[in-house]
């Protein structure tokens, strides 16, 4: 079967992934609406193509806080990668250098921080980051990873608690006894609650910014009100992103939210999305709204699922070639050249 | 299987009632479109979810005519509960009772308002009127109401006559010989014409008022002018309603029909909405609309087909938990902080 | 199988006509689209109920150029009816009658007028007339029509030439050799090309003045322009049609251009409507928007196949208690109290 | 099975044309969206049909760059005629005269100029160019076709690479090893790269202007400032196109990119419009929007497939009766009664 695009990642990755763990990824909160509009929303966008510019040299490069990247697309947080892959996040790592891209290792990697950085010394890696109940066992990550030359804090600010997805609730979903949440593992005692804290607030952004000089990047902003409040917090970038439909159902796409999120920052931080990308030319709708990179979710886990890291390549290796072409028909020979005239939004 | 969200109910209630019971409960008139609409319109809302806020004690609590109910949703006036489950309107009682909400019992129930009464005392109960042609017949039923303690009379505003329910029609439904509407039984003599008046106006809250001290919320509203007259005729609530779209097909969505409402009613009295309410996060989107709280129809019953009161249960739980993430998840955490800022309304 | 609605008249003829009748009578233009979206622009108008007002009464009576008929419905022109019952337009003149509703005999009937006349003494008529290229039979048949006691004459503006219904093309559509067009017989040479005239203008419309004394009616306007110009020349009344969608496809809905036409015509003249209606609702909406009256074609047809007069009987009835029933469900007791403010119109 | 409409053409030509084939034809990038909403914008646009106008004397007839045609439909330029019909670009080059209309031949013809030119003397035909690297090739084909009697030359302005058809990658499309690019193989050696020039710009078409005297048409304008840069440059024509949807995936459906065009042009050159025609009356639809002329790719491509010269004919055929009756019964007799006035476009 030829790999052409990503749906025929989603398709193997469905056929031969456990049905508890396919469930797991694919899951979205309640009805999954979100989860499903993320893709939707990017249908009903338009471009504006432009036409005979030279696009014989194609310079598809972005920087994302400084760090150049081959493209803009880097990798979502997602937990549980052994679930696809035996390497786990490892392979992802692996993937992600090979890529030139970023890679952000969630919480919930089932690869320790260390682990992560030896298979890929030198990869770009941001760290996502859930503010525990138990504040010394997130300090203590935190420090650990800034000392494993992470790059990046990502603080996802959308879970307070977890969403309620239904083919999880129905599945008993757990993690298989042989994988292990291995980060927390040495920070926690065993918790019958929830260790995140849901009285995180917008002060305890401070708290981090005391813990570290890294970037702090959040995660989960979906309001122009929330934009403001970041920025005004000192993030130095902002994922809009609603958690892959897995939280909030309902909320807006996040490909809408972008636009309003852009407009509120006014270029005082960058601007990243995630959810619903299955095609370059989706990359470049969301650069055109004013992203300066996407994350993508799903994708790099049906990569891993096909063939580990060399899967999550290929995945990224289509995304590439697909995104560099949309941008040359689009009449755009860098990444410079993309603005809001090259699309039109159609208001549902 | 397990019961994890409202349709799971709905699916075996489907399954298990008699298709005679089934399609009453289910049906809509004419084409059934505002049944559906019901349903639709709800989805068609778009959450603003707002991100860190301290959610970690939640209090969902809220008060209808000053009585405190555990959270903002009862069980609308529905007939015939025998043929959902042997005990009928008793089970629907203790029910409620145990979630401590709202229980509207309708005229057309299938236990006595006595029964009901002993089956749960202490429960929070409301009345559900139609006014007769015999006039002392309804005047009884309100006595009858009030010495029992019922503390609402929900007077329903949109029935002059039955809507056209096809399936009904099909099926020459009828009450089974061994259920009876016992609160009629003793007032009405046969009568081949429907014992409703038809010629009921907005004066006839007049008399209603003179009957009974019990606050009066009128039920079947769908317009600004209508909730004006209500207003003006000293109602104590509305219920925007469209009978689950029982009634005339094709009128609007109570969603929709609720913004109407609440911005002609000004706060003047207190709003309710029932109609396709299917998640917690329906109730939210509601309660951000202006509603104070919501009322299940189709749902309770399909809990009742379940498990008698205990399903009834089940489901009320279910939206109360749903209901309860979904404010932590869009950042509310009492009912006091839900508000229109929270939802955005696309125009179909 | 009980006869509720008329989607039941309708899978009954499907099921019971011979395969080429019923494609005939069910064809539309080209793709189908506008006969279909007749049907679909009904279901984007809502109502507007209002409540409690005395509806113990209903008077659903109403008039049309002077002659009152039982309630807004009439029979529109439709050829052929032989095809869908052996005594044709003798039972639809029977059944009209029945009913005391207007039916408007086409050109194309399989009966003669006179067969018509006679099958129902005294019946409220209209002639619908195409104008032909030898103007000797027109006339002819105007006079016949006149004397025969017809009351109206309808002239079709939308058939210069026959739209291009695939299926008759296909089928190889003609009548079975026992079927006559009776009224063209006595005045027609054989033709070999369509004997209707292509270069009638709006001055035929004097010239038709000319020839009779009856109110003219002009079919198949849709737009303000030609409004304006049929109140110009002097016609009583405009019927909005787009011919059943068998003419020109991808026109507008016929309840959508209803509304245009009315704001042009000012009241000047009376204003039907025909196409897409299935509902009592229907009716409702029709008048709600201006219309004075509603003529069905294709349900008229089914009804015939069904049981001859009595199966249209059986339409009309339904349509009448439905249209009584919505009516009183939206809080109008007479048609005089139908108006704009019932409905809201959503733009697709 | 008779062939009525275009759809029978394209079912003929799924059904007996080899499966690769049929895909490359079929083909549109990525998900198709753009290739399909070429169709569906059609479809969105309504009609405002005018009656009793004479139209008993229809003339169809219209001119392009002063060459009068039969009817607004010409041949749009589409690739290896001969996987549809061994005679390839002959058959079309006949059928084309044969209906006095305009054939596009494409540079990736499988016959060579000559054979074309010799195929249908004096038939209406303008010559469709890519740049190549290797200008002297592209210089050549020019000079060629100019001295053949091609009487315009149409630029591709969209192609600079080509878009990704999945359905190509998957099947490994490339011609069969008996049929040729014939009009390169004199001029080009084997190239590995693409030997289209993706650095070409608006500056060539001065260039390509110092080569021939011929008209100059450029295809693929999509947006107004590409139109007005198009009219700056001194072109002759512009056809709005988006190359039936199989280059940039998501870009407007070219019926609506029309009206912008048009717009910005101001009639300072002629516009024309391809993809997504499949009815006579979506070219009035596109006459009325502006358009000079359409042109035809697939529906070509399936009456050649159908019975070559002959089938294309029956193809040109329908369509034309199917424009001229469509004209009648919107109430225009001529080209030049065409207008926006006969459409009314609701926004998605």
């Amino acid at each position: 079967m030829a790999m052409v695009c990503l749906s025929d990642f989603e398709a193997y990755a469905k056929k031969y992934l456990p049905k508890i763990a396919w469930d797991y990824f694919a899951a979205g909160a309640d009805d999954c609406t979100t989860r499903d509009e993320n893709i939707l929303a990017y249908k009903r966008i338009r471009f504006r193509p432009r036409m005979l510019r030279d696009v014989s040299v194609m310079d598809i490069r972005t920087k994302i806080l400084g760090s150049e990247i081959s493209f803009p697309v880097g990798i979502a947080p997602t937990g549980f990668h052994q679930l696809a892959w035996p390497d786990g996040e490892k392979s992802t790592a692996r993937a992600a250098r090979a890529m030139n891209t970023c890679y952000i290792a969630s919480t919930y990697a089932t690869c320790t921080l260390e682990e992560i950085s030896a298979a890929a010394p030198g990869g770009l890696r941001w760290f996502q980051l859930y503010i525990h109940r138990n504040r010394a066992a997130s300090q203590q990550l935190v420090r650990r990873a800034e000392a494993l030359g992470f790059r990046g804090l990502v603080l996802t600010a959308d879970l307070p608690y977890t969403g309620k997805r239904r083919d999880d609730v129905r599945n008993g979903f757990r993690l298989p006894p042989h994988m292990k949440v291995k980060n927390l593992e040495r920070a926690f005692e065993v918790c019958t609650v929830s260790p995140l804290d849901p009285s995180v607030t917008w002060n305890d952004i401070y708290w981090l910014r005391s813990l570290t000089s890294l970037p702090i990047i959040i995660k989960g902003i979906l309001t122009r009100e929330d934009a403001e409040l970041a920025v005004k917090h000192g993030v130095q970038g902002i994922i809009v992103s609603n958690h892959g439909g897995r939280q909030l159902d309902e909320g807006p796409a996040t490909i809408d939210a972008l636009v309003e999120v852009v407009e509120a920052v006014r270029g005082r931080v960058e601007v990243y999305v995630d959810g619903g990308v299955r095609k370059g030319s989706d990359v470049l709708k969301a650069l055109a709204l004013g992203a300066k990179c996407v994350f993508i979710g799903r994708p790099a886990l049906w990569g891993l699922a096909y063939k580990g890291a060399e899967g999550l390549q290929d995945v990224l290796r289509i995304l590439q070639d697909e995104f560099r072409l949309s941008m040359a028909l689009a009449g755009c020979a860098s990444v410079s050249e993309i603005g809001q005239h090259l699309v039109q939004v159609s208001k549902l």
